[in-house]
């Protein structure tokens, strides 16, 4: 068992040979080395893949923590965005690890945000077939979201994700106290996940995030918080490992959003933002074909403006429609939305493709 | 359960969820599009992977027999040759994928040697994170090693094999009259790897090989020899799917056999020309420190020269030794050699490096 000092909580996935621990709380970057030592005893080089935000930040001290517990670490660093995440990058990654000698029984950490985990671990999963990975997530929608299931992936010329594989961590160090220096507008992203894990499974979560009053206070909670979260993520995983079924209420309010981003252009909205403007507008359809509870709608839209994120009144319907029918969710004629019945319930639905526009709300 | 007419016979691959069953026989791939809808009946489009050797000999049978099985094929062909086993490639087949508008639930089918199978085998495991995949594997060597056990990969600049998967088909379907368009110099190739099943496992195998008079009576022996060697590699894989223990036994002769073609150059020895004057000269120097029974090695050479394998008494040991200790496989200050006690029993020997030179045989 690995211990960390301080109020640490933990949570395990439980994936059979492929199950394991996430753990959370302030101060854990500095504990990672150590905690990695005894979770991979025979390893000993250890490849660090962060990116160019990242890697000034707290590059350093991940490695400086490896190398007190015996380790010894490299750090590879790849330009910050999402346009980094192709096969070309991932290429120069694994020949980096080649040259720099990691071998099967070494370990690689991802150190960054949902960019830095996804091609971090699509690195790891092919890297001599597969070598041990430990996420260390920065950002909070990395911390609730991408670090946790093991959907690892790399963009094609034809869509997002389109290369990747299902390759579980060893180990998640979720250290909340990195959020402090998360730009605003990328705490907010992440707080439109949290939100939705609220929506989806958890009215109690729903009303404490609601109850922060401002972003010292939601950083205050970000150990509940994401803890929350995680365990969501975890139970839904532990269910549907491969995304064949129930793994996808956790698209609530991204199919929508998904378009959104394509649409506009990645980086007019971020993820977050999109996946706003689509929680509000389906739960507003849903709720005007009776399938959801009065005033749920009203309820997500209230929790979204105090997170200063977009709810989308504004977007062009019909070319968001035309986006989503290219969507690979999308599996012949019909679609899998889905919605919810009340704050802390979701059903998905699958209905023919030609019933979609009365759910994507009005104006 | 799939139904062959003729005289197939079957052998089950045990890996739990991933089980899957090999086919072998004469004239399968006229069968393979009934079997492949059977087999998954939520498929509709196929892609199918082949060089330019095999497509021009075979993609128009296999896309027919698919086509009257009500799928939707598409072929998609990459120049033969190890050269084309890289990620620029597998990017290139991966837009092609998305292209051809390949679903999740659609399949990949691999139709050539072994080179085909691993990089169509690599694309089926990273396309939306793993679709089907069927090998249909055309020469010798394929249809006996590289198409069952899921190893799949792409060579890196950094070495062979370096970024893969362990990802294991839905079926196999082993055509052996294929065998009769492969140029008889890789006929031999493949019979260095089934001559390596004799020797680690299988006397009466090595028996039966030792007496085909010549190339029409190995063809016509290959239903029951490629059946021996599957089922052999089928029971090793079931024990060490992920290849960290016993899986080993299978690269004997392997060691100083990749050594052999990458300090010549690949394309001077072929793959199974590489492991015969492996196989020979690690015998040879196990049998004279006393670890081998007598007479094994004159055994193995004479094996080999039947089939037109070099022995390698002329190969440069210093050089090889220099190559060897960059492999991969070298773990630390020792390595893992695979000796033979006698024909048909196989012991695996980790030695400190130093000792490495005396087992390379003398001249």
């Amino acid at each position: 068992m690995i211990k960390f000092d301080g109020p640490t909580s933990s949570l395990r996935v439980e994936l059979g040979e492929r199950s394991y621990d996430i753990y959370i709380g302030g101060g854990l970057l500095d504990e990672a080395g150590a905690a990695t030592a005894r979770l991979l005893p025979k390893t000993k080089k250890v490849c660090i893949i962060s990116d160019s935000n990242v890697a000034p930040l707290y590059g350093e001290r991940l490695q400086k923590s490896l190398k007190a517990a015996g380790l010894v670490p490299f750090l590879l660093t790849f330009k910050a965005g999402e346009e980094s995440k192709n096969l070309n990058v991932l290429g120069k990654l694994l020949e980096a690890m080649a040259q720099g000698g990691l071998t099967r029984s070494d370990a690689l950490i991802a150190l960054g945000g949902g960019v830095t985990g996804d091609l971090g671990g699509f690195a790891a999963a092919c890297y001599m077939r597969g070598i041990s990975f430990i996420q260390v997530p920065t950002s909070l929608l990395a911390q609730i979201d991408s670090s946790v299931g093991g959907k690892v992936a790399v963009d094609l010329a034809a869509g997002k994700n389109l290369a990747g594989a299902f390759y579980q961590p060893k180990a998640v160090f979720i250290d909340t106290e990195l959020l402090s220096t998360l730009p605003r507008r990328f705490l907010h992203d992440g707080c439109a996940e949290a939100v939705k894990y609220g929506c989806i499974e958890d009215a109690e979560l729903f009303a404490r995030l609601n109850a922060c009053a401002d972003e010292a206070a939601l950083l205050e909670a970000a150990p509940e918080i994401v803890a929350a979260c995680c365990a969501i993520k975890a139970r839904i995983v532990e269910q549907d490992e491969k995304d064949t079924g129930l793994r996808a209420v956790l698209n609530f309010g991204h199919t929508l959003g998904h378009a959104v981003e394509q649409h506009y252009g990645y980086g007019t909205y971020t993820h977050g933002e999109g996946v706003a403007i689509g929680m509000y507008q389906i739960t507003k359809g849903s709720e005007a074909l009776g399938l959801t509870a009065p005033g749920t709608a009203a309820a997500v839209k209230e929790i979204l403006l105090r997170y200063r994120l977009p709810l989308g009144d504004d977007i062009d319907k019909k070319a968001l429609l035309a986006v989503m029918a290219k969507d690979k969710k999308k599996q012949g004629d019909s679609i899998t939305l889905v919605l919810l019945k009340r704050i802390g319930e979701a059903v998905l639905k699958r209905l023919p493709w030609q019933e979609v526009p009365a759910y994507i709300g009005r104006s």
